[in-house]
């Protein structure tokens, strides 16, 4: 947290904006010798790297393949270690469920139990969705609260649903209510330090009072919640860096993580051309822009090497759009690596750009995975990025006289 | 300080010599494509760079600009952020005032105060430099201690001045005697420590007895105070390194930051020539030589490129004297980068070359920043610049067995 500090003693309000674009996922592997990048026709992208300083960084260190919190979290100019989004939360944000400081979220299962008490399948043989959202309108309606806390569920697929318990004093160190196996006894939810033993005893209450409601709906008959976790305390990035910022994006998860650090949240549409469409007519209100690409994700999680190409070369068309507002600061670069040849996150480390009038361009002849890792700004922690826009910005104070 | 306590433990007195020659602000920004490094001819510096290793040095962290304390405690091997160095003592050691570790340094005004106590103009009107000078005299005579604190003033340019306190139990804990703003009333010292307290009541009664003996003096009838700061603890390079270091510098601030760690300051003349002459001539009494070239940063600061180019050609004219010494190891760096582009200091990192007979030169056709920045070093902060000196002239014992 000293770089925190640091920052946070530096930082400066200027009129100067800083875009960055975060295509999520980009980083490859290659196949047939040239990874997603290395294959797509970026021209624009290209030629902004000639211009630009590049490196690539490491979101959480080398070798560490990150999920999407903490990665972003790196890219927003925190430590991903220190402050840590547990499960709960992050399903959550990713359900689109609104949050507060008060609340605890955990991941829900429906499961079968049978007449001993047994839990005999831990998906509740997965339901219907249909099915699950008519029991968690049942359970909504029978249970709004324990005591003082009220309990909020959102439906997600087949058996999964995402609840929240907000009120006071509630701690989020609670071990998983759930066996992990099955045939298997339940297991009652336990506090993991003194101050969460009033939380356990407010989800054991609840599982009490949903056996009960549910005793008539087998296989759906009981439930199992896991990864308990508390809205995390963070300092905004305009109590940290001094940015009024603001978030374009399209997916639920990315939109509570920009929200978790104190940015606006923006109207973004659906798709790519929506976002840069945002942009543009939001320039003005903003001084920070984190411009989120979900799509080469989603392709590089189905090992869909083409599609994420394509995607790529999508947002290079749109480039021009972001450059015609004239950004003090671009920066360009991905959360993590999502290789189609990996069919899912891994630990190798994220192209980065940065473009101002005051980098000192190293003349890399394309913005790709391995000409960046000979760029000027090397191989670094993808929190220190945040720094570097900030200083290219000129928002930032000098350290010591 | 983990580094500090394993350089300590690790480090031998030999009769190897290291001589670091730094150019103040020497990195800088492409002007018409190339920045002044890349500008100037120094074929005697690019022939060094052939047969040494390059890299890069970021002074405090990517992304921050450093001022010229941090930045140069970075270079003598010391953590920056951990040992800090307080705007007055650097001010002090600026205007080469000689500072004992029982010393609290400060900044001051001559200001302006109405009949009221008002403070109606916190820089009393830029009175002459002649009278600021007549007023410090007069100060000096009249106020030499409170209680057992001597009291030490120095004149800067029109209403400046620099004040020592030395005593024992002093503290620089102490908010600035300044309203910051006027017309206001007077901000007596606050104390941001307990242990402070006896150091501001020493301060207010300093500023008490100022206000009587300035009474008739309008508009310079008063004055503020600020940036209080202790003269920091710094183990020695000696004590760290077992070194006997030296100290080639023409300007008092360099001279003073050398003094802070121990260094012999050596009578180094005015010029670039001066300088190396003393290398030439104190060779033989020390092991290691700070060399400091002061005018690539006066230049850098002014926006004057040709000029700074001009101070890089003449050091590498010079440079055969240092070469005909034959040192163990030679680095050649700056503290940090002054683009005249941005006629400041700035965050771009630092050229760095180490040449000695034991380093894996990486053949680097130019000693230049982007030439440096693919060297074999690659990019690491500027505190660990030491180890590898240290090494190159084999002054460290192997860690671990």
């Amino acid at each position: 947290m000293l770089s925190e500090q640091v920052m946070r003693s530096l930082t400066l309000q200027t009129p100067s904006k800083i875009v960055l674009l975060v295509m999520d996922g980009l980083g490859g592997l290659p196949v047939d010798g040239k990874t997603e990048l290395e294959a797509a026709h970026h021209p624009r992208l290209d030629e902004l790297a000639a211009v630009s300083e590049c490196g690539v960084t490491d979101p959480i260190m080398r070798g560490v393949t990150p999920g999407s919190g903490p990665s972003h979290l790196a890219l927003f100019g925190y430590d991903p270690i220190q402050h840590e989004i547990g499960r709960g939360v992050l399903e959550a944000l990713g359900v689109g469920l609104h949050m507060t400081n008060r609340d605890v979220a955990a991941r829900g299962n429906f499961a079968s139990m049978d007449a001993h008490g047994i839990i005999t399948d831990r998906r509740a043989g997965r339901i219907a969705t249909e099915k699950n959202e008519k029991l968690c309108a049942l359970m909504a309606r029978e249970i709004p609260k324990i005591g003082d806390v009220e309990v909020i569920l959102e439906p997600g697929k087949e058996h999964r649903f995402t609840v929240l318990f907000r009120g006071d004093k509630l701690d989020g160190r609670v071990a998983d209510a759930d066996p992990q196996k099955a045939p298997h006894a339940p297991q009652p939810a336990l506090a993991l330090a003194p101050e969460a033993e009033y939380t356990a005893g407010i989800i054991n209450e609840f599982i009490r009072r949903a056996n009960e409601v549910l005793k008539d709906h087998h296989p759906a008959n009981t439930l199992l919640v896991r990864g308990f976790a508390k809205y995390p305390a963070i300092p905004t990035m305009s109590d940290l860096f001094k940015l009024k910022p603001a978030a374009i994006a399209t997916y639920p998860m990315y939109k509570g993580l920009a929200k978790l650090v104190g940015m606006k949240i923006l109207d973004a549409g659906e798709t790519i051309e929506d976002e840069f469409n945002t942009l543009r007519r939001e320039y003005a209100n903003h001084d920070f822009f984190y411009v989120h690409i979900k799509k080469t994700d989603s392709y590089g999680e189905d090992g869909n090497f083409a599609k994420k190409v394509g995607i790529i070369e999508e947002v290079d068309k749109h480039l021009p759009a972001l450059l015609a507002l004239e950004p003090d600061v671009i920066a360009v670069t991905c959360d993590h690596s999502t290789p189609a040849a990996l069919k899912g996150h891994s630990w190798h480390p994220c192209p980065f750009l940065i473009y101002s009038r005051y980098c000192r361009p190293d003349g890399m002849a394309r913005y790709t995975e391995r000409e960046c890792a000979r760029g000027g700004l090397g191989r670094f922690p993808a929190k220190e990025a945040m720094a570097l826009m900030l200083a290219n910005a000129l928002k930032m104070e000098k350290f010591g006289a």
